[in-house]
């Protein structure tokens, strides 16, 4: 008899070449489109251009950097994931997308300052190319912004019909399209009637029902393409039930929300970690700064709400105060965002944790992230637009609408109606790579591991 | 056909009955002997007879405070740990030691100043009626320390003799025995002839080999009375051919080396996820001050190599330079730890970790954990205690030697020769719940999930 | 020709001992009121007591602790300041006060869980012995607090009267009395009509003016009756033209406001360096997070304008940003305060402070620091009554009004009309000293000192 | 009768024209002579080419920046250091020096990397042709460097006249100049007979005395010639019987010993407010990262040491402990230097403090400076080299020999023979500023100011 091992046999039980066979290749060129083209766009594309030219490497991608383990350790097969599943090539990605501001990426990119004058130069023709569309834009969603960039429409009908007409007119020169939302914080929104089906969205785009937001005439816009569209902010866009039916319709596969970057990114690190090992916390206090120009969209407190709904679910699905009341139920969390303009991009992080141990005796932990906003966001769009084409292009994963492999990425991950959210980030990776071994016909790794005693 | 699942079918596929019945029970009294009953063995033993008197609760311990999450996530099956597999009644469990002091578990609590008086008050008769036994110690090993409750002997193998009848002495009075390592940090030694078999230690305990340390004294005996043995401290104690051949031969479990506490648990937490989102790490500077005994042992350039080599070991294992040059290969690691009498018990770490992401570009993180040694290292000596004595009534586990699966709790987890071991405490924890899971009959966890949007 | 040496003649030039004479002994009792008798005024009294008792020392407190060198650095005489100048003896100090809420002190103290019961329940009899008079209490000026032991009167000029009869009957008991402000922070309010005679304010008190916080009612109880009066909140108090009228009229010198304890306390140590050192500062922010009562009153937006003002000024008069434009003039100031339970009354103060030097290369400081609010704030009291009843003993003090030499107490110091406050706290260190070396016609200390090269 | 005010008269009583007329103008050329010419002397020399040329400000410099208050504070009276005494104007600054490598000024400041490229470029052509005189060097004193731009020489006398005409060679084309120690940290020396005169001393030279290091044949050769020097390392350089005769008797002032910059710098401020406040200290735990050259040459046990003697005796002469045992005679007091190579130039100092307030309740304090030791050192080095110039220029100072009004520079500054040194620095600042009145005939600032309130 065969002892008990690490990886589990796949329930599938293909052999990989099949398993494979239902992945469509990643052929011809890929077109992505922001929304948004300031300092993660930029970032992302400036990044993705220098990384073809040999100049840097895409650090923070696991598309690009990241191994896969496959059967046992003792086995020594780890390939890389780029060489594991049929991504889309680098050289492969065309780069387009939306701005209230002019600016080509060259000047936005300056303007951004996150990249080096250094950096930016080696590339400066290309980036120079590359001009945004007037964007879709109302000010009453995202208050301490004015463009002057942007499209003028009879409803929010004729600008969903103006996006689908910039997504057909880049489709045309490209193989396949994916749609990101790079953009800012609009004001705190909930689901209301006008999102309970695709009927009523669209009647509610031609009598430009408040509820609807600029983001969502952008999601709408590109799943009715059967487009792929991840949303890298705390907007109500695709987390609703008229996007959700629309996406599975339409085969456009979506994810959000939020892109996981700095402290919350650490909060589902250290969260985890507690919970482990049992240690209870009293309190976790989270402060912010930062300069850039989602600093001073934060300031606005209707765009702060939106974002701290999304910064403060974290801990307790993580956590489970209902599971642990002894350990979890008196929680103080606050989050504080703070406009600090010294620093520019650069943002700081500075949490301070009350847990306590045996007998419940009180410890601190505090973390001061100095991080950079954008250099953590743009590995995480350039990982969400490959993996959401490969997803169209894997019949498994094509029609299930939310791809919720895809939570690692995400500071409020979607998931199916009546599920909770995985916020645990080491979960959220095994979720991760276990589906792409599964959809590879390889087997799911659980760590049990006795047969190497044997 | 059904959709691939987030728990996988366990490979044994037996009915949980037929599982559990390869398991005997946790009938009568657990008897735990520990080596050095100073700060950590006090306030476990103060603990738990605190637990018992409903004064506190054992925080920190995930035998006591654990759920084990069984199914579907919807299924909502989560029973405490204790409540899912045999584990012995904290009411069962019977203490005595050995010390190098001849304090009662009172004196040597309130001379350890981790707990309130208040709290060593309320169960003063108990620690008090609790006296250590003379222990074998020798100075060579452990520099900074000058004990006077000692074991004389002829020989090292006449101080093995003496131990076992300790031990056989306190057999006769429980139903099942333990030993743990709570004792000091002895000077670095590295395995030799004499630890290549059973054969030649026996002969080595004869001729006083001095590569033969007092804690492999400890080891030997125990494991020759086939009783468990935990190893709490980074010494060269049971990672010696002999030691796990001995194991195997009499079905006593052994696990180590040196419990996974502060610094080091913050480090295997956060390494993970650099790892995870493929961040380089460029240096990480960990400092650390203390001031109880263990820092002044520490104090000792020969304790602390011992130390270091278990600490530094940590971040080659989890981030794979070998696979990950780009981001890791260059790491510049250092750890220092500083007699700091000020603080006590009350251990300081901090950590400054240089990475970089996209590009290239460089960002700090510093972490500053106030923490406490003891408080975080007692639940965790409760857990080992509990668990290897499960262990010991599985069959499946009982033949196995080294308890991988234990790594969760120590900075140098024991792996089968050949066999890297597993830092990441994310990986550490699933390793230590799908083995309860598969010895309990139950599906793994895979978090693959994908049934959920058929 | 002597060089020059670095302590000046005094220009009042009079011998020691005629200096002395124009001070009046501390001869018999002197009697303590607080306005408000929470944390800070327990903490004071509590810590009197046992110091009185040979139970603890005073740290903290300069008039206790301190030495001051008089004449050369070779002349060593640095006598204790105690011994230098003739302050009131502890164990003549006697305490009473008003409180919104009746608890006598032993219950009070064990509320604000600032002192551990050990200290507590050695001094219990002296402190439940103690019990606030009612207080005038209006929650309109502080919103979040909801008292129940308050005086009742027809107007608020009745309050006063009230006021006045508590402190005249205190003072048929002992020999001198001092008022000290040691309650909430109130509302924001600003110098109107009612503050700018003695007759318009007291006008003001018949009326009912709303201009007219309770603070003032009690300011104006003790000038009038010729008692001195420190105000230790950021209140608009005494810093009002009848108060110091009122103040040089009866002799019944004044200070504040706000005391100095924590993060300004730091502020006012590092800006400075700073400023020595021409180095720039490009943005300052400072968050604190405490749990105790003070920090829910400053949750309400209202309260924390009033310490928000006190707290800002700091920098500008420190650094003079009209003097330094190129190191000063574009600094990004910004202070949060957090109510945040889990601390209690120990607050926390994280500082982040972005520097440049040498051709405007940018640093970073971050300060963290974990105090004790009342701890701080103790002795500071203790040492405002001890000064302010030495100043009204004092025939150069007596009658200047405000005392600016205590400026080293608080956030933002009381100065004649037109003269900026000086904030560094060095300065104010040696203004107080050369005050007191001034009054006892000791040779004030410049620093000079190059006769020792001669 | 008059107030007193807060500032006194000076004992001089000169009238400010006669004061200055005992001060020489700053005619002509000033040369400037760095013994090492790396990182500190290269980033001087960039720095002030690159404020002549008007693209950056001289941050950090006192001499340049900044301002001294005269008469009283209503007086506003604050002009420019550098408009109320004499100095050197910065483009009659000339630089050479000498260095073990032979990069010229551009190479070595590209080498050390602490200024960025667009900075040094917009100057290359005058760095360029800045280049080293080769050094007077010895392994045996500095381990960790092996340099190839040295001099031969048959004694250390020999090599003393080298020196000795490598400056009247630059004599002769400038009108004045200093000699600055910008060079390693040598191993400790303690002074022996060979320095005990300057007869002895110039013994010791012709025998090769291996007490007598290369930075102790700087010093001589620059005083023999009647240059002023100042020590910017902890080496016992200058502070020896020795040169300090030799200083007087050729009128070339002196001043040491080591840069105060970072982490000294900051203890040099927080320890006097923690005096100032009587607040306690029991522990004051000091570690620091650097990666530059600096920081290897203190990776070496005998240059640590040097360093560390220097770095430590701060605390004490600061906090007094015989005066004030209960507050500080306990301190543990740990000082840590670790080199860290991710961090190039910028160095990190984190600082734990543990003090303790009113009743001994403990407090803690963590500060964490990253700063960049270079950027810190420049302008230090620049005032120094302006202020020895104008020392020897002015009768009172010329021919005092040790210059302790500079202590304000040093972590171990000068002092004549039995006098304690001022570590603090507030202290250090008004000593040097009240010094500048005092030469130039100004009242001397006491701070007192009751006058106002008259």
């Amino acid at each position: 008899m065969s002892m008990p091992k690490d990886s589990g046999k796949n329930a599938a039980a293909e052999s990989p070449a099949v398993a494979e066979s239902k992945i469509q290749p990643a052929k011809g060129k890929l077109g992505v489109m922001t929304v948004g083209m300031g300092s993660v766009a930029t970032t992302l594309i400036a990044g993705v251009e220098a990384v073809r030219k040999g100049l840097a490497k895409p650090i923070g991608s696991l598309t690009q950097m990241g191994t896969i383990r496959l059967g046992k350790r003792t086995d020594a097969r780890t390939p890389l994931i780029k060489d594991f599943v049929p991504l889309a090539d680098l050289h492969d990605v065309v780069f387009t997308g939306w701005e209230i501001f002019p600016e080509n990426m060259y000047e936005a990119a300056e303007h951004a300052a996150v990249l080096d004058r250094d950096h930016l130069k080696s590339i400066k023709p290309f980036l120079e190319a590359i001009k945004p569309m007037p964007a879709v834009f109302d000010q009453h969603y995202v208050k301490r912004l004015n463009g002057t960039h942007v499209k003028q429409g009879k409803s929010k009908c004729d600008l969903a019909q103006q996006l689908r007409s910039d997504i057909q007119a880049f489709k045309s020169q490209v193989d396949r399209v994916v749609v990101l939302w790079a953009g800012s914080t609009e004001i705190f929104l909930e689901p209301s009637a006008v999102h309970q089906s695709i009927e009523a969205f669209e009647k509610g785009l031609v009598d430009n029902d408040p509820n609807i937001a600029p983001s969502q005439i952008y999601a709408y816009a590109a799943l009715k393409e059967g487009v792929p569209f991840a949303n890298g902010a705390p907007n109500l866009t695709v987390d609703l039930p008229c996007m959700q039916e629309l996406s599975k319709l339409t085969g456009a596969p979506i994810c959000g929300k939020d892109f996981k970057t700095g402290q919350t990114f650490m909060k589902t690190v250290l969260a985890p970690a507690f919970k482990a090992r049992m240690l209870g916390v009293a309190g976790w206090y989270s402060t912010n700064i930062l300069g850039n120009r989602d600093g001073e969209v934060l300031d606005d407190p209707e765009s702060f709400k939106t974002k701290e709904e999304s910064k403060l679910g974290v801990l307790d699905f993580i956590l489970q105060p209902e599971l642990y009341p002894d350990l979890y139920k008196d929680i103080y969390h606050k989050v504080r965002i703070n406009y600090y303009p010294p620093r520019g991009d650069n943002k700081e992080g500075w949490d301070n944790i009350d847990i306590f141990g045996w007998l419940g005796y009180p410890m601190q932990i505090k973390v001061d992230f100095l991080c950079r906003d954008s250099i953590l966001a743009a590995p995480i769009a350039l990982d969400l637009v490959l993996f959401l084409d490969l997803a169209q292009r894997s019949s498994e994963l094509k029609h299930l609408g939310i791809q919720e492999w895809l939570s690692f990425y995400f500071k409020s991950p979607m998931t199916a109606e009546g599920l909770y959210p995985e916020h645990d980030l080491f979960i959220q990776s095994m979720k991760l790579k276990n589906t792409l071994r599964h959809i590879m016909g390889e087997d799911l790794i659980t760590h049990l591991g006795l047969e190497y005693y044997d």
